[in-house]
Order: structure tokens, then sequence, then C-alpha cells
């Protein structure tokens, strides 16, 4: 009797401000779960056999499915020679900005991964998940991007140098205090054409801006050190030509930073809404008040209704099973 | 009797490959020193009463002089009411790309700073001091940027997050280990030229891959993990543009990058050459010999000669005996 391998994917937040395409963290209490067992096909295929949460909306068929692509360039890596079942339960609402696609994907590989590791001692380094991963969530995306397939798949707050020649994805260890107050808007985004708006070039001067803020960042989340995250937290590239997207974003912005966050910005390109917040409570009140705060300002000022999160970076990803270091 | 005020302004490596604009470390061995003291005058007035080691290329005008003028800026912020003599004893190559404008300015603005707090117990902020070795820098440079004052001023290696609305300028803390190649070119560079040659745009995928290695190249720093240094220290900007410059530059960076050395680019806008490296030797004897590589290649490259020369980061800026922390 074949046994079941079940993995939870995290949500994620990526480009954090500064960092476009290149930082991303996972995100506690929303994810996608992911389950596979060997199926009863002698051969290497690959069947997904249920989906929840997605309102109908994701296709079954594997080739068109992101987890799915995922999961058979997991397949395929690691050699598997018997079918696969498949199945995708959506703990989070999907093209909201927050990695649903990556999530899927990543879970589906680190599902893979850790069926093959069982069944047939086979093993896959960790470039290789995250390239599966990342087959599965070019599907959705269009583009080759890990600053939400590489938080989903191993945790934490990561930061992306590079996918050329092999991924190279440096793990960030940010305070305990860090948290992250998030809002959903009653809004849909195209994330393909939200990329296009950006152009290929952007001024030398706002890019050296960026490039002193990914650097100060990085540093203020290694030490602790809130002040110095405060004024990294600024994205002078992709907020500037998407905010208009999300009507009343500068007042969900302007009442965040009242509210006592540390900075806010799209997540990945919205339309959900973070601010990276200083929180000790245990209950994460201070993050919730930012967390209203946003949503009220986002009602009043462009109208739109949303669902308010206090949240903390997820420690755990999807492949936290497999030893990946 | 009216005291003397000494002060040494180490020479710096800005840009330090992938940092353009923003990072720059303060190097041993090299640099200005500076001498302050009163004069007999009964205003503020400022007089250079003395400059040796450059040829007679510095113009002795204190309104036309780099030392001159950041003096001025900072009898200016301090409200100084007698007259200052000021001595420049250069101790490093002029427009070599190290800095030499900025170690100047530096070295006068930290004198004066000193000499004030002594004669009339007036003192004046980080950001102020800063602000004063910009202005004399920014005469010879055309430009406000403060990757050579910052480390000349302070010492260490620093980020310099923003000049607006004030200098913030962040100190990294690199490993022991952490030496410095330098080769300085028989050639002349015109810096503001250099700099026309960029352009106001970049494209945007050179620009992400920037801002991925400035964060990385902090985090590689601070955590002193040498690998994580190589694959930063590439300049996807300006050595691109600025490399053909200096004739058999691509020989050089093949010739340190074999001896050892973690990366290796133009220091500032050149025609010095910087490597970095993991030497632990007391008598930098690793870093000796990539220095001796790299002007091997550039004789056999580019056919000009070249001065090696091995150094550490300089902890000491000018400014260390004034409390700016």
């Amino acid at each position: 009797m074949s046994f079941e391998v079940s993995v939870f994917a995290p949500a994620s937040v990526s480009n954090v401000a500064c960092g476009f395409d290149v930082f991303g963290f996972a995100i506690s209490g929303l994810g996608d779960l992911v389950r596979v067992r060997r199926s009863s096909d002698s051969g290497p295929s690959l069947v997904i056999s249920d989906v929840t949460g997605d309102d109908g909306l994701l296709p079954r068929e594997p080739d068109r499915n992101t987890a799915g692509r995922a999961a058979a360039a997991a397949m395929k890596a690691l050699g598997i020679d018997f079918g696969i079942e498949l199945e995708i339960h959506k703990q989070m609402p999907i093209s909201s900005g927050l990695g649903s696609s990556a999530a899927s994907a990543a879970g589906a590989a680190a599902a893979v991964a850790i069926l093959a590791r069982n069944e047939s001692e086979k093993s896959i380094d960790r470039c290789q998940l995250i390239n599966s991963a990342l087959d599965g969530e070019q599907l959705a995306s269009g583009g080759r991007h890990a600053d939400n397939v590489a938080p989903s798949l191993l945790g934490g707050f990561v930061l992306v140098r590079s996918l050329d020649p092999v991924p190279d994805v440096i793990e960030i260890h940010p305070p305990s205090w860090l948290s992250c107050a998030l809002i959903l808007p009653d809004l849909s985004i195209d994330t393909r054409g939200a990329r296009e708006r950006l152009g290929d070039t952007v001024s030398l001067s706002s890019a050296i801006k960026q490039w002193a803020n990914t650097a100060t960042l990085s540093l203020a989340l290694e030490r602790g050190d809130a002040d110095m995250a405060r004024r990294a937290l600024v994205d002078h590239i992709a907020e500037p030509v998407r905010k208009d997207s999300v009507p009343g974003f500068e007042d969900v912005q302007k009442a965040a930073l009242s509210a006592g966050a540390l900075g806010c910005s799209l997540s990945g390109s919205g339309p959900a809404l973070f601010a990276l917040c200083r929180d000790e409570t245990e209950d994460l009140s201070e993050t919730k008040s930012v967390a209203t705060a946003m949503s009220e300002a986002l009602l009043r000022g462009g109208g739109c209704d949303s669902r308010p999160l206090a949240t903390r970076v997820a420690t755990r990803g999807a492949a936290v099973d497999l030893d990946l270091s």
C-alpha cells in the first residue's frame, strides 16, 4: 500500500517594496495544501484527482495547471517511473498578489520530491526543486521569477540573487518581532499586464535608490534594526507605475504608516497590499490595528471593500521535510 | 598659542563592483594629511598655507580647492568666527579613481571640526560633516556622491543609502580577512566624462541584477561569507560601459580571479582597478600575489605599466577623533 504525502505551501509576499523580483517572504495562515500518492498506473503518468477551494477556476488538465506542470517537472527531474495522483486544496485567494500559483507549484514539486524519497529513495537538490516549481509558476505568471516560489518552498524571508545558471536563493534572517499586516481588496489585476506596464528601462537615479534600499533592507532585517528597515521600505520602480491599479493606494499607505507600520506597498503586483510592522505582542494586536486602518482607508479613499489580516513570516515552507541545505 | 590639528583622511574605493554610487570603503596606507591651525586673522578667513605632493596641480585659492571648499563649508556650519590656515599634504595619487578629492575634502572638514571643538567648544553632527565634505568633493567630481567622502570620513566599509534630505550612511562590518589588491595604471581618465557615458537610463533586467547583488554583498560582508561575496561582486551597470577606458581590463579581471580574488572591477571610474580578496596572512602575501598578477596582466593585455598594492580596509577615517555616532 502506497502512502500519501500532504504538503502545505504558504502564500508569500514578493517584491517587498524595494526588492522587485528579488525579495519575498512566506506568510503564516494562507496557502495551498497539496496531496500526492502513487497511482495504480505502471508508467510515469500524472492525474489531478481533486481540486477544492478554487471556485472551479483552475484547469484540471495537468499540463495547463501550475501544480500539474510543477509536479511533472519534478517527476522528470527525479526520473520517476510510476504514476502519481495529485490533489490541490486552495486555502488562499487566487490572483490576489499573494503568490497563489507559486504556492500550488511549490507544494506540488515538494510533495512529489517527498513521495519519491519515500517510494524510491530518489532525491532532488534545492536548485532542481526550485526549477521544477518555476516551470509550474511560469505558466501562470508568464515569466520566470522565484520571489514567490522560493519563499513558498523554503519558508522565511529570501533574496533571489539570480536564476542563471542555477537558482541562487539566500535566506535572510528577520527579527522575531517582524509581522505583516495585509489587506485583500475586492479587485482583480492582470499580473502579466502589470509587468508590461513597467517597460524595459528605468532611470539610473531611481535604480540607484533601489539598490541602496535592497542593501539597506537586508542589513536592517539581519540586524533587527526597525528604523533602518523603515528607511529602506520604499519602492522607486514598480509602485510608482502600478499603484493606480488600486484606487486609494496612497490613502492606505499613509494609514499604515500613521498606524505605526515600517513600510507599506503592493504585495507582488497587487491587489493585495502589505505593511511590515514591528510587533512584539503575542496576539499580533498591533498588526491587526494596522490592517484595520489600511482596510478602512481603502474603503474611504477607494470605495473598495477588503479583508484585513495580521500574520507573521512563516518559517516553514513546503520543502520543510526535505533536506535542501 | 593656538594648537594645530593634523588629520589623516584615507583613500577609498567606491562603487565596489555592484554598488554604483552607494558602496565605498577606506583603504590603508594611502590618503591625505590635512593640517589646520588658527591664524592671526580676527575674522572668519581661510588661507591655504601649504600644499605638497600634488606636483603643483591643485589650485591654492581656497574657493577653487576641494579641501578649501570643504573647510569653508565646515567653518560656516560651525559658525567659526576666527581665521584658519590649512595645509594639504597629498600622500596618494590624484585622478586615480581612489577618491583623492574626497580624501582632501574629508580631511579638511574633519580637521576644522576638531579645531573648532578644541578652540571654541563648537560641534558639528555627522550629517553636517558629510555635507561639508561633499561641498568640497563636488567641486572636483561635478556631482554630489558620498561613496568616497563617507568612507574617507568614517573609515570602514559604508553604504550610502541616500543624501536626501540628509546623508543616510550605514556602516557595514566586513570580516577581518577582507583585503584589497589594487593596481594604479599609468593612465588618466576624465571622471566627469565617465559619468556622462552611463546615460540617464538602464535596462530593468540589469538593474534587477544589480539590486540583487547589492543586497547579497551586504549580507556576505556582514556574515563573512566569501563565496556569497564572490557571486555578488559583479557590475552590470558601470563596468560594461567604462571598462574600455582601461585597455586590458578583462585580462586584469581574469588574472585577479585566477589568482584567487573574490571579485575585480574599476575603483570608482578608474583607472585604478581593485580586487577584493580573502586573505588571512599577516603580511598580505596572498593579496600581493593578486596585485602582481593584475599588474602583469595589464602590461600584457593593455601594454600599460601599473603600480601594484595590497591593502586592508582602513578602520579609521578622518573623523575618528570626533564623536559622530
